[in-house]
């Protein structure tokens, strides 16, 4: 396999939809794509057969976190986060940027990058570009992202202007130091720019131009009204090169992956089925319902008539709602197969839309029936 | 299939050891066998599949907790114990009695049963002899057990006496009451006695001769020092009846199952191997090994050398020290798997050391090997 390639398959003439195909060294991905999002090397409490099985074709695992437990170098040694975690499907991996901006003042910016004390013990760790490269290459990861600064929201233009240069700069040094690194790795670019339409446009071009095989828009979602969010994107897309896959970094929900694709996005990253499915809250057709409502007490039939998940096809709402009932741990696992499923389902049934051209149908009726939760 | 066969495919001629094979509604049962524990219709963490390829053939629930919640009409409606589960094997339910007498002053003991408060709710409950064979026909498990009086450790002989007929006098009446529901269920009748070797040997008498297919021992492993069970053993086994399969009881460890073969056991239950795993107590051939410690930080083998466990095949101790390191819920799974498969290779060891004559040898060697953790 090549060490990426990105086809597009078809195009939906009335959005900016686009269904593609992504090549890796671990294997195919359709998209659009959801990315199950595996923290610790782990997605919560599902093996890696049942994403598989769930339909997963890539997931997410998180730089900061396993930087610090157990260490890059040691997952480097075990053979890799492919071999570590027995996950032989593609992963991306965040820079840690985003973890680090989180953590408020226990970080320090300058312009080689940021210093930050470990949430876990303390202890002082310094990233830079290129060590990020560093510890991209060591967790062995198929697409990895550079460095970059995550602005709060809200913030100034003046900020978010510095922010988004800042982060420029470190992608230019990233793109250098990756070099140094293993070819088969792909390094997306991120787009920056919070919530400035004029920064978003400009930094789409910029990142957009620089040798990027694929980008990542990041600083979304982070706790703006949510048509803010796609009132950005309407500016970033236009700007970008059609031939590049997009991924919208943290995003989202089903709704959010629904109106995403129609905005030009191919990849999507979230932990909400995972986390929401622990408190209880399982996605259907129609919207997210409480498993531990006692109107699943009694129900026969599964979580969702027609879901083919293994959660549905062998077990009975009522049962589901028993597991959380009685805080049993095989309900995270059933709850979460239930959503990642939904997740990939809505992904194929996007990427099916576009191909025979009724996306805007599709999105129009999700969105009809979908009563989105509000978080 | 016939709802209860018993056949002894050999025996150990210098102990008390046989191999023998249970006919069940639900499948054949191989003994010795290890029960994993399914407390609230869940075996904690572990999915029936993954029961089923660490070799499970037959697993027990606890009636006590399923007639609180979700409670067993419900479970009757919606199919019974197995289908609620997803469990296609054999069931053994016990009776509920252990668990009400370890509810301590919130019991209350009559002739004709006992009254309990819920630890759940404080909800008043009633089990007798004849309400236990209903509940246990509405869960529909495969072999059932009669309501039984366990003793505390210790006792007086008085108190002993006393318990031990009582239950005599349920087992009679649950003969009498299981006559009105399920035939393809078999009720097993259950040895008490306490720690008094001429009380044990009696119940094991009286009981023994009464219509029951199969013998539980009961009120064994309750805080007494492991010497004195096997002590009682050595009362009981001689005056069972050879041809039925006897079950001791909520025990226990490895070498416990080593052991209490060579006294005569047949089929053993024991939350143990889950529950260990929870705190990171993995088996192996030497003795229980603790997952947390610094020393498998780096250990790219897998938990135990020739394990062949879905984890011991697919993830290296590293990977099982970094989950339970970070709290993982995927670590719980993986540690349960691995116990339950001991186990279960265990009780397949010690069949077919019986079968070729050799498990005096394999007790001795096993025993001379495995350092038992102190409880
Ligand atoms: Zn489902
Ligand atoms: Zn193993």
């Amino acid at each position: 396999m090549p060490a990426f390639k990105f086809t597009i398959d078809a195009e939906s003439p009335e959005t900016w939809a686009r269904a593609g195909t992504i090549q890796t060294p671990h294997g195919i991905i359709h998209t659009p794509i959801y990315m199950p999002v595996g923290t610790q090397a782990t997605v919560k409490s599902v093996s890696p057969e049942e994403l598989r099985a769930a339909g997963a074709e890539i997931i997410l695992a998180n730089t900061y976190h396993l930087m610090l437990r157990p260490g890059s170098p040691l997952i480097d040694t075990l053979g890799g986060l492919h071999t570590f975690m027995h996950w032989d499907g593609p992963i991306l991996t965040d820079s840690g940027g985003f973890q680090v901006w989180s953590l408020g003042h226990l970080r320090k910016l300058t312009e080689d990058g940021a210093t930050f004390k470990s949430h876990l013990d303390g202890s002082e760790h310094v990233l830079t570009p290129e060590r990020v490269m560093q510890i991209e290459a060591e967790l062995g990861s198929d697409i990895i992202l550079p460095l970059d600064i995550c602005s709060p929201y809200p913030c100034s233009p003046q900020e978010a202007r510095q922010a988004m240069e800042q982060t420029h700069r470190w992608e230019e040094r990233a793109l250098v130091a990756k070099e140094r690194y293993r070819p088969e790795q792909t390094l997306f670019g991120i787009v920056q720019g919070a919530f400035e339409p004029e920064l978003r446009a400009e930094s789409a071009r910029i990142i957009g131009n620089m040798p990027f095989p694929g980008l990542s828009i990041g600083g979304l979602s982070v706790g703006e009204p949510k048509e803010q969010m796609w009132e950005m994107l309407r500016h970033v897309t236009p700007a970008l090169p059609r031939d590049k896959p997009r991924h919208l970094l943290g995003v989202g929900s089903p709704e959010d992956v629904v109106i995403g694709t129609g905005l030009g996005m191919d990849m999507f990253d979230c932990v909400l089925p995972t986390r929401v499915a622990r408190h209880g809250g399982l996605f259907t057709q129609y919207g997210r319902v409480n498993i531990k409502s006692a109107r699943f007490r009694t129900v026969a039939g599964p979580i969702e008539e027609g879901c083919d998940c293994y959660t549905c096809r062998n077990y009975s709402a009522a049962y589901v709602h028993h597991l959380i009932r009685t805080e049993e741990q095989l309900y995270y696992r059933l709850g979460s197969i239930h959503n990642i499923h939904f997740m990939l389902r809505l992904a194929r049934q996007l990427r099916a839309s576009i191909i025979d051209g009724s996306y805007p149908i599709f999105r129009d009726e999700f969105l009809a029936r979908y009563v989105p939760a509000s978080e």
